[in-house]
Parts: structure tokens; sequence; C-alpha cells
């Protein structure tokens, strides 16, 4: 028991951070702050993680896993069930590190590790994205030609990595409590799908847009200004 | 000449904390910088503006003032040409003010003048895009229903708000330097305009593409990774 203990604490500690972290922000929660939320000293913390970086490091691999678990799952669609369910499944594991999305370009301004791995990161999920559109197209559920259908991969990448920035910057003082994190999910996942609409055969196009209005969920604020022209 | 002169300085430090914030993101850039860039010293910056979010909404209220300025001409829209200088003009606008969307979340967190007006912002540019898609609906140059053109005027909302962070996640080295500025601006329009590929009319539809093949610029860099299936 005692050789596991010390795993067991730093498992503790990205809890702990991964928790506070998207809560907060990453720049806005500090060691000391981690460590008192477990109850443990700063010392013992800064054994295990020497520097903030290597938190910020030991929780992206966790969500690098997540993908690499999810994305060859992309090959297996075949119909607008299954290309929603594999949206939902990502956009999941997006919210699930969301922190890391929130604050990207500060992140990247000090951290060489997480630069080289959000590329891939980004370049992998529009692969993903990309494979799924051409699974669509082989099984008749829509048809696009080459030239769009990596365009929208993107489009899709885009949506789906900022819509949480988005949501947050519509409705900062609410948006990213874990409450709300169905309903967040449920709207990014439905935007990047509603991009596939037009593009679909008339049955799988009906049955998306059942999908989407049968899932949509109540707005979490009013928006400011006039209505909509 | 003596009483412009705390105007002209005034004027003179929002130059230079607009390039160096756009250039470095604003939590990287001290006033202390700022005030050594332009050959004054931290006091006189202080006179003129005594706390940095002080600088970050006279900036802000500059992009506003540039906002205002621009989104009224989507109601001329009637084509794709219009629609296309539209979207360029409303970049570049971005462009200019893009450390509030580079570290937004951030900044956010700390400030609820922009805390509003973001909000206000993002709602102004979504009716804006509405109005454009309405307008080219009026015109018949496309031809779409009245819940997908809300949720297409979000999603162009998305991905002009957040493109050019997406370059940045995929090329922090370069792609928010001056000399980048027309390629990714160039890229983030077209990226927006595309989305109304499928809802144009044919021709339409053919002279946006032929607009979109003419003006892609090579891409910055290789991404990395295994080529996309």
């Amino acid at each position: 028991m005692s050789r596991k203990a010390p795993r067991r604490t730093a498992e503790r500690i990205q809890e702990a951070a991964l928790a506070l972290f998207n809560r907060y922000g990453e720049p806005n929660v500090s060691t000391t702050q981690i460590a008192g939320e477990l109850g443990i000293s700063p010392g013992n913390l800064y054994y295990h993680y020497p520097a903030k970086d290597g938190l910020v490091n030991a929780l992206f691999e966790q969500y690098e896993q997540a993908l690499a678990g999810l994305l060859p799952a992309a090959g297996d669609v075949r119909d607008v069930e299954g290309a929603w369910f594999f949206m939902h499944s990502l956009i999941e594991r997006i919210w699930n590190h969301r922190f890391l999305y929130r604050d990207l370009n500060l992140l990247l301004s000090r951290n060489r590790r997480l630069e080289a791995g959000i590329q891939q990161a980004l370049h992998d999920q529009t692969v993903a994205l990309s494979t799924v559109l051409a699974r669509l197209q082989g099984s008749g559920a829509l048809q696009i030609e080459a030239e769009d259908a990596a365009s929208l991969a993107t489009s899709q990448v885009v949506l789906l990595s900022y819509w949480l920035s988005f949501e947050y910057a519509l409705d900062p003082r609410h948006a990213l409590e874990p409450e709300g994190m169905q309903a967040a999910g449920l709207r990014g996942a439905g935007q990047a799908l509603g991009l596939l609409l037009p593009y679909l055969v008339p049955a799988q196009q009906a049955y998306l847009r059942h999908l989407l209005r049968a899932y949509e969920p109540p707005k979490a604020t009013e928006k400011p200004g006039a209505p909509h022209e």
C-alpha cells in the first residue's frame, strides 16, 4: 500500500487541478490554491509537480488519451445517428478538459509541449471529421464535393473547439459552471451537426432536424439588444 | 498646441498598446513595456491610464466604433460580391483589435465593461450576418429556411471571432505576426463565406467558388501528421 500512496496523491492533485482550472481558468488558479483544496501542504504538491506546467501537461495527456480512444470510431459512422453520437462524444471530451481551450492562446505562449500537442489534436480531429463525412457519403447519407468536405470538417473543428468560449463570452457568470455542462455540450454538438443539413439526403436531413429540435435545450439567458431583424 | 499635447500622448499610448497587445497578447505586456516602447516615463503613462484595464477599455471602444461604422452596411448586401466585401471588412476590424479575442476569456474574468460590451458586439454581428442572409434571400441569391439562417449566422460569427485563435493554435510562432495579416484574414473570411455555398443559387455559387479559389492564399505551414484520409 505504501508504494501506491504517491501515485494516488498525484492522481488526486490532477483531479483537483482539473476541476479548478475548468471552473476558474488556469491563469487564475495557483498551485497553493490546489494544495489548499486538497488539504495538503504546498511542499507536498511541489514534490509531485515542481512546476504548474507539469500539471498542465499531465492533464493534456489525459485529453490526448481521451481523444485517441474516440477518434477511430469516426470510421464506423454510417448515418446521422452515428454522426450525432460521435459529435456528442467529441464535445464531451473537449468539455472535460475545457480549460485547455479557455485560455489556449496564453497557455501556448509559454508551453512548447502543449504547442505541438494541440496542433496534433486539432489535426487529428479534422481528419476524424473528414472521415465521418467520407463515411456518410459512402453510405449514401449525404452528397458533398471533396473540396467542400475539407472546408466543412475544418469549420466543424473550429465550432467544437471554441463553442464553449463563445458561450462563456455570451454569459461569463454561468456558462462554464458544471451544471451547464449538458446544455452547452448539446448546443455545441448541434451547431457542428447543423452544418451537415444542406448536404444530407432528404430522409437523413429530416431525421437530423428531428434530433436537433428534440434535444434543443432552453437558452441559458436572453441575448441583449434588439431582436434579430 | 499645449492643450492638445495630452490628447496626442493618450493617442500614442493607445497605438503602442494596441500594437504590443496584438503581437504578444495583453496578459504578456506590462504598462512599463508600453511606456518603454514610447520612450515616456511610467509616471507619464500612469497619468493618462492609471490602470491597464482603462487602456483595454479605450481600445475596446475603438473596436465598437469600427463595428458600428460597418454593420449597417449589411442591409445593402444583395449578392455574393457584396457578402464577400462585407465579410472581409468585418474580419479586418476583428484583426485590427485581435488581442480582444486572443485572450478573451481571461480578459472577461476581470473586466465588467468588456463583459457587457463583448456580449453586445457578438450579438450585433449575429444580427448583421442574419441581415446579410435575409438580403441575399430577398434578392434571389440564395434559398434557406429561417431556422437554418439563424444557426448559420451564429456559426459564421463563431468562425470569424475565433479563426485567428485557431490559426494561432496551428502555428503560434508566425500566425499573428503583422505580415500574416492579409492571408489569415482571407482564410477566415473565406471559411465563413464557404458556409453559404450549399444555399446559393447556381450562378452565385459558381461565382463564390471562383472568388474562393482565386484568393486562396498559400498555407503558412504544412499541417503535422498523416495526410487526410
